[in-house]
């Protein structure tokens, strides 16, 4: 019995000096999740390791340079054509100033408190909910 | 602040038809966990994706062609010198007998029950008696 292919997608909870989350509003246009917020990251490719492609698409994404500090869950988003299997990683601004992509349109730095609050892209949302409530 | 590098492994909770576990002994000459018991599995190289290794490696150490059913959970094992992130994906037997490489000496296929009373690697410990107890 054969199943949907899998796919691996790395995100990063990055901290300021203030323990505050940074999260990034994916633009109207986005073909995923427009206009919900979302963790920096992406897909990771063959080819790819997993902290090269996390590391890599934070600083596409928000050009923070960041190092990874530990792993903190994953959880499997299953949608109609694959599973995406979406492992967490919290990160430490390294250097740099959040100055966003195209892709996304806005940024905040939140409280976990406020984070859980938010309009969260459905990807993120159970492990926002599970790991940091 | 950079930590310690970060690997990626994945390992198969393979089920027969009735439901048991596949679990392999590691040889007494294996460099870590020897004479203990072990899922199949492996380093997801650069250049893999985490679903090929794993079914490749499965394929190496047990000659079984397996399918991947979905995923299980993750958990952090922190090395000296390198933190690894384990994957666990259920899998389901497709064709071949257990045939295994000079990497192990023993397989079993056992009960949920019976697993967590085996004499486990230290690595996939903590994701046996967190899942399936």
């Amino acid at each position: 019995m054969q199943t949907k292919p899998f796919d691996l997608s790395v995100k990063a909870l990055i901290r300021d000096e203030k323990g505050r989350v940074l999260i990034i509003k994916k633009s109207m246009q986005s073909r995923f999740f427009a206009g919900k917020w979302d963790l920096p990251g992406g897909k990771v490719d063959a080819g790819d390791t997993f902290d090269e492609a996390l590391l890599r698409e934070v600083t596409e994404e928000t050009s923070l340079i960041v190092s990874l500090q530990h792993f903190l869950g994953a959880t499997e988003d299953q949608m109609p054509d694959i599973n995406i299997i979406l492992l967490f990683m919290e990160a430490a601004v390294e250097s740099g100033q959040v100055r966003l992509s195209s892709e996304h349109e806005a940024y905040e730095w939140v409280s976990q408190y406020e984070l859980v609050g938010k309009d969260l892209s459905d990807q993120i949302r159970p492990f926002v909910v599970k790991y940091l409530k």
